[in-house]
């Protein structure tokens, strides 16, 4: 039954809204609908009531890379802009677990794991976040007191069709792939949590998309004003071309060491800068712009990675932290600072490789003998630490490789 | 997650469990699965546990008729087995109501309405059944506590294709029509009821067989040896065409006025006598078997008829009461027996129809001025009661009508 959604009041959208409307857009995917959401701001801006910004999350992988930061960014952007950020924690199906035994992996998490799991993301997210204008909120909350009749009046809410919309339903339809029934429930489930927080903008990756959509429909159904939806991309790894991702090994844990952080922002290069200034720095738009025109009359990209990785430093350590990898990171380079146009080269190797092999794939040795050579002799260094056992194996990841002054590769393991 | 379902040790079938078996099938239309239920029959005949013979009911229409009375009888010969008849009153769904509001004719009902449906129902019953052997249930008693949490686990039992394999399901998905989800649940929660009540074998109409099945693989789901199902047929009206129904209005209500009731099992074919006997009598098998070879070597249908309008009349009100509609019924009709072989006529008059215009269309005058003549000379009589008003309308239904001592005719109007 769906009932009228209030019409908001039109609200001036003044150049203030329109730049802060560009900052939340920053490196977005997608924004539904944006002109909902300059309303949204400019009457948040007219009655001093922040907006709340949901973001749904599941409690159990607390170990975040910069790949998830890229929503916590955004998050702090909005919440620089005025606004209330919503962590959700989905304790309420992953106490279920997978009910239907096919997922093993899945097992269902109890309260205090739940609640652990999340402190230990809270305490890695509050690193990006201003705690003060965050509220943690549990979905058990408004789900347990659903009950069994509740769960069927919000089914009713929405049709089988509908549902199968979704790709991987429609995909699994299409293949006579099983789609238990629970799973349809799970999209209404999520739909409900924006009701129930009275959400006015929902995040989440683009996968996500149609699970947001359905938090649209739900208000409408319960006679709220829709939230709008902001669907960040996912930030490419260290190699420029894959998702950042545990498993791939081309991320940067958040909890890493600076001089680490540091040498794995360096080691990227210049066009993926960008993208991760644009997803990743609190930089503001202005000054974003401002290093283009500067990179563009020719001041050094180097310099420009410095930059990132400084602020990246600082926002995970410190300062102090940041200005010493810099000078870690430039003694060791001393007087072979890495080309910026060094060569890239990919080795499939997802177990790592042993290093005389990984300098004569990358073509740094004409041989391995000559590799070797160059071990024993002290010439060979990866990300500017210098390799003196012939045996060593080097992990799956992404590398910058020196062998000698001049020879110079940027190596993708994996 | 299926659990093995405990393989029962098999018992010995008897002649006893044949006959049994037998008297179980009459008239259904279904029995699934035959060796599974003698094996069940056995087996309580063994260990002297009664069976769980599950009826669900809907508490929203406590009006019962004769076709309602099908099923009854079925029941109440399963308790002359020695078996234990459920009646499941299936109030948790009827509180909900129809939740997407579409259906405005299904609003939700309260407790005390669901429960005074319930008595009035079950002292209608209560005239086929043996109260003894008959436990009232109310499926509110484990749906409420399944909670949010047991809807998803439920959920979590069934696929989606499984679900859309039933027959309306699938041909609103072929034409396009919608689904609400809430629709996919209520066959989960109905299956759920047998795993809750242990039920051995349930009952319902052919339209259920469907829902009935998904018992079966519901309690295979929690270990439970699976229910068989048998369905009943809808039982065919006075007419012998339409299925019984207050709207076609071919029924026999089980509070009618013996009378009433007497003259309406009078009014049917030889044919459809046969049907109800199989369908609606509590006589055994072999006692319909004689009745048959008589008919076979010529007695009069008629005192067939009587027989089992007598068993009605006495089953509904007593046998006082069939002794005395009988011997009204042979004073009304004395000398002018209603012939065995009058002619059927239908007349589509859903409003039913002036007296005199039923006269001339069912050929029992040659016009509507003759008509008018014989029902003001006292000749016309329907269901063996003179028609002296000549204004008179008579409703859709079943009659016997006569026109002096040798017209008759069975007409239907509606």
């Amino acid at each position: 039954m769906s009932q009228p959604a209030p019409v908001p009041s039109a609200s001036p959208i003044t150049p203030e809204i329109e730049e802060a409307l560009a900052t939340v857009k920053r490196g977005c995917e997608e924004l539904i609908i944006e002109s909902e959401f300059a309303q949204k701001l400019a009457r948040s801006r007219a009655n001093g009531k922040p907006l709340r910004c949901k973001l749904g999350l599941d409690p159990t992988a607390p170990d975040i890379h910069l790949g998830h930061a890229v929503v916590l960014n955004k998050l702090r952007q909005l919440q620089d802009l005025g606004h209330t950020v919503i962590f959700l924690i989905g304790d309420f199906t992953s106490m279920i677990g997978d009910p239907s035994g096919r997922n093993t992996t899945r097992p269902p998490l109890t309260r205090e794991q739940i609640q652990a799991n999340a402190k230990t993301y809270f305490d890695q997210a509050a690193l990006v976040l201003d705690r003060e204008k965050t509220e943690i909120r549990y979905n058990s909350e408004w789900s347990e007191p659903l009950g069994a009749a509740g769960m069927i009046k919000l089914a009713a809410k929405y049709t089988l069709a509908r549902l199968l919309e979704r790709d991987d339903f429609a995909k699994r339809m299409r293949e006579n792939a099983p789609i238990a029934m629970h799973e349809l429930l799970y999209p209404l489930m999520q739909g409900y949590d924006s009701v129930a927080l009275q959400s006015d903008l929902e995040l989440g990756g683009t996968d996500q998309k149609f699970n947001l959509l359905v938090g649209r429909e739900l208000q409408r159904h319960w006679g709220q004003e829709p939230q709008c939806i902001l669907t960040m991309p996912l930030l490419e790894g260290l190699d420029g071309v894959e998702k950042m991702s545990k498993s791939k090994n081309n991320y940067i844990g958040i909890t890493e060491a600076p001089f680490e952080m540091f040498g794995k922002v360096m080691s990227i290069s210049d066009a993926l800068m960008w993208r991760w200034y644009d997803l990743v720095s609190a930089r503001s738009n202005a000054e974003i712009a401002q290093l283009k025109r500067e990179a563009a009359a020719g001041r050094n990209p180097r310099d420009l990675k410095v930059l990132l990785a400084q602020e990246i430093v600082t926002r995970f350590h410190s300062r102090a932290a940041a200005e010493q990898a810099l000078a870690e990171f430039e003694a060791r380079f001393k007087g072979n600072a890495a080309p910026d146009d060094m060569p890239e080269v990919k080795i499939v190797a997802p177990q790592g490789l042993a290093i005389a092999q990984l300098l004569k794939q990358a073509n740094l040795a004409p041989s391995t003998s000559e590799a070797v050579r160059n071990i024993e002799q002290g010439g060979v260094r990866i990300n500017g630490e210098k390799v003196a056992d012939r045996a060593a194996v080097i992990a799956p990841g992404t590398h910058v490789v020196q062998v000698g002054k001049r020879k110079w590769a940027r190596v993708v393991l994996g």
